[in-house]
């Protein structure tokens, strides 16, 4: 059971947003691993993959070194090996653990990772009050960081569920409502000409966000949803991967060489595809949104629509009008329960990185004679 | 902790000494695996090794199959899900898990493998006084299996821990009194001619032990000893890895590919040399024999030497004259308690397969004239 | 020696042109060929490289299939087996000899190519004036595409030479006029906006070079000639390959594996840099253009100049002002002589697909406030 | 056309015969390569293989080196940088050119070594009557090894052509008269016991055909004569691919692997199977022995047969009792006609080290009670 982080430790009124924010961030990461043996959060299941607990302790480290160490005057490290094992790529903080081998650490245990979280947000929640602006930022960088790692553990774990030919669940069977089949896609206009891109304004941005900038797009129209599970087995009963004209030319080599037939942890069944998730082996569900796609599946799907992917400025736009509401993806990773009296809005940002991971949205670029 | 088999349940004279044997067997591979962690257990180090939950499970699969499946009437398998997880190579057998995706099993765990074998050792205990002869030479079989399986578990779980940059101990450091410098090497001579070589006698035997042959040995001297730590440092002092002339060319290639430059699990300090092992990194003992030396590493010494490797039939000519309490080498691999009131004569054979682990004995071939 | 092809074959007005073109093409592989032995031309240094022999009769094969087999009224292959052989990439065409064995057709010979192209060139110069306009059209291709191999064809001739222990040159010494030292960099400036980039006009495109369409610059400004030489050199004196900082993380990845510490065919001696080229190996010229580096290289070259590399869009831009007379490259190859009486305008274009071909052009973004 | 080397210089009497076997091992080098043009002679089709032109420069780098350079006074090098192209692992004779990279010398050309070869011999044969006994060693020695090298070039020409798709044949369709059908293998019968093997007698030999020392035999059986292409084909007719019992499990997993259904350069045609030789493309004689197997397939084609494969002794026995006509299998390489005047003695050893190139030969273990 992971012990809630007490935001009430964060009194001053100046912080104790950021407090809150610190303590929601960290009590979802233990509720993700929470149904997690100690076996499961340590084993690799592949070298782009890390293990559950490298996440956990991952992510302290970097509240340890960055705000704890360099900002809070007698900060001892919890251990003074855990910085060798838990740093990933930041070259200035010295050497690190191979990627590939992550997953020969089976000591520290994974209870010796939660109390290594236990210290760090004890030590967190007493600074937090009289930490500068600077180092305040970087509580709010680590926040953000902790929930990309997050997008990261629920596919790793997924994919290292799927390698154990048991296909065990991690968790029961989703009590949700039933997705509803969504209408036939639409087509949402878009006049072309020069758009900004990039993030604006005071929140938080990574790096890669920003500056904001023009672009200049041309008239199309996008999909206004994405494409069903549905749809794509649609798309396979169509000999979608046995032709070879809807494929970029890599693409259907890597089709061929890796004997790809559908979307990766979908299997056929006798009554149908099924699909591997967190919740086990089940039934694909036609109305849901399709997952586990590369970039060359979704194109070969574009091409076979008649349509193509939208490029990246493009589904900027797009996606810019959807608000602040339309983009919660967390629901689909599973019943995990929100802290009592707490509420989190982490939108499961795409994975970047990760092979097969994208949501293919339609583009459909209109020939505009004079009239459009 | 292991649950101690209870040996008084197999009370019928004849076979009372069977399951006596049986389980002190089954006991010494749970009294190994005690140290470990349900992770130590499940994680896999390399495609030659396997976890040690999987070597636990697969020698409990052997007797569930092989008799109590096919000798035992209406015994009812354990799970039925098993089999293909813990066969390992009986075509017969049917399909089973890739030998090198055996680490992504964290499911069944640690203690639900515990409690296969608990269910399996009852159900065998129950079945033995009645069994057949060739169901009891099943069970003979079963153990002298399950001892090469904690000859492998041993040096599976080394290899793993060795792979974790914090190096830990699953042991503490051994009680043992100080192992006595021996004196010098000192040569057996054996005068050549026909010898008889392989298994005889009612004993068990593996197929590969027999059958029966006569070999033809050269006149040759055999070392009285194993090579030390200390003689091995002073092979390595002398320039023993970086002088080609001692080594065979697909040796030397491999010493310069790999970057060898001692044993396997070595490191230079600076207060010596250390070696890794189950209780962790310590001073080599110059007095103990040398380990984890491959075959070109053990031609090589002995071309240093002024002698040569023996051959297999000079080995066995040799070995079979230590008699029965000579070859007892479990002693090296870490301070086991046996069970109570138990006894056993767990001899620790060479581990065929693994690199760099024979144990080099040296042999010198004397030119014989007129007068050997 | 090349029998050149005589272009007085084709005398119809509407075609004369045409056959000028065709044959001043055919010639100029002939010429770039004509330095190399049977065996020069047939072996293969790599999978990315072919065959000169292989270029050779490619180009041939495109004549011949898609002009003399489709459009020419009872044509007879010169060889039914080389098809197979000689086609590419062209699936419709049917199967195809693989690309990383062309090295292993020792036969036909050289002089079988070249009769082979004889005996092509004979028929396409009979046919030429009485081709339809679809036709011509395809021969007008099939030069543009020669004229892309003949890049390849020195590109793959110096890789396979520079293999040679014994470097040997493939031209003597080339009689050029010392190139004189340029100038220092001047920056040419572009106010942004919406360019036009892609092909336009009646002329010849392939189709990856068209349709034309609108792109949008950023402000910025792009260098008035390429890197030198010389200047490079100073890069690599200023640790511009062993600092880390310059480079991007899978171009330090590609450095440190692959042991990069200079441009391709760039070796140390004692009186300074030397290169490989098809003149032999020879000190760099600091005053002429740098040649086989790869886009890592490049972008960090700039990283150090303190610019960056153009877009693919600004590039365009820049390069449609410099006109038809600045793109020249081909006297970089080697003293080729034209067929007498011919006159050739061959542009060595980029090889793209090429790994370490490009030459970086600096472009410096600059932060325009109300002033610019 | 080949120059004969002219053995009439040596004229002195105790080197006149080492002169006329020098001359006659030259000349056949020659003769074998004399269908091959610059390219054939210069392309490596695989690592394991080099190239004809090295086979005749490394020979005559051989008699260059260690007779003319060490031996005689005042010979200079015929090209200071053969040595490092042309050496192959005398790591004592310095630095040498990849084994993989030697496909990439098209210079010097195939002509440039027969001049090579031409002055080496010149000044063998000036320098043969005066040569020490050492030296004259040498020269024996030197024959031998080239000797070696035709059986590898023959083998590795064949392989090149193999590669080619349009499978070209180096020699016209031999000459020779039909092999008769053997009669149905004998066994010959050996009681077993101790027997000498090894090199004796004042004649020539390799290191590694010495010493001659003693050997224990099992009483056995071997087959009277070598396996018939006939009888492989009723092995494939009957499974022998498709069934792992005949196999070693390491023979198994490369069959599976690699796709193997029948000797290297066997096809199966409408009229049935065909073997790729020196000759082109022929259907296979049933009457003569097969070749080009691999160990694994010799060993299940003996478990098949109801035998094994002799070792290395039993054979070394049947083998010494052929005698000195029965070895010779120079006729199955080719319609090779030997320099005027001369003869030739040239046995075709085993090809150790490449790869399916053994002929097996059955052996039989008979389980001899008392009356045999």
């Amino acid at each position: 059971m992971p012990s809630p982080v007490r935001p009430d430790r964060a009194t001053a009124p100046e912080t104790s947003h950021l407090a809150e924010r610190f303590a929601a961030v960290r009590d979802l990461t233990l509720a993700l691993a929470a149904p997690l043996s100690d076996a499961d959060a340590t084993v690799q299941s592949m070298a782009d993959a890390s293990p559950t607990k490298w996440h956990m302790a991952h992510t302290t480290w970097f509240f340890e070194t960055f705000v704890l160490r360099d900002h809070v005057a007698g900060y001892a490290l919890h251990d003074e090996r855990f910085p060798f094992l838990f740093n990933s790529y930041y070259e200035a903080e010295g050497r690190r653990h191979a990627r590939d081998r992550r997953g020969m650490v089976t000591r520290p245990s994974l209870d010796e990772v939660r109390a290594y979280r236990a210290h760090v947000d004890a030590a967190m929640l007493d600074a937090l009050p009289g930490l500068s602006k600077d180092a305040q930022t970087l509580v709010a960088l680590g926040c953000h960081h902790e929930e990309q790692h997050q997008e990261l553990l629920v596919t790793d774990i997924l994919h290292m569920f799927s390698e154990n030919p048991l296909e065990p669940a991690m968790w029961p069977a989703a009590r949700k409502v039933p997705v509803e089949m969504p209408a036939p896609i639409g087509w949402v206009s878009h006049e072309g000409g020069i758009v900004e891109v990039g993030h604006y304004g005071d929140g938080f941005a990574f790096d890669c966000e920003g500056p904001r900038h023009a672009a200049l797009l041309a008239p199309h129209a996008i999909a206004d949803r994405t494409v069903t599970n549905g749809e794509w087995a649609a798309f396979i009963a169509d000999g979608g991967y046995t032709e070879a004209r809807h494929w970029l030319a890599d693409g259907w080599a890597w089709v061929k060489a890796e004997g790809i037939v559908a979307p990766l942890y979908w299997e056929q069944g006798e009554a149908g595809w099924t699909r591997f998730g967190l919740d086990g082996r089940r039934a694909i569900d036609p109305a849901a949104p399709v997952t586990h796609v590369s970039f060359f599946e979704a194109d070969a799907y574009a091409s076979w629509a008649g349509a193509r992917l939208p490029t990246e400025f493009e589904w900027e736009a797009a996606a810019a009008s959807y608000g602040a509401n339309g983009g919660n993806q967390m629901d689909l990773a599973g019943p995990v329960e929100a802290p009592a009296g707490g509420k989190w809005s982490g939108v499961l940002r795409r994975c970047l990185g990760m092979d097969r991971q994208c949501v293919p949205a339609l583009s459909e670029v209109r020939d505009c004679g004079g009239g459009c």
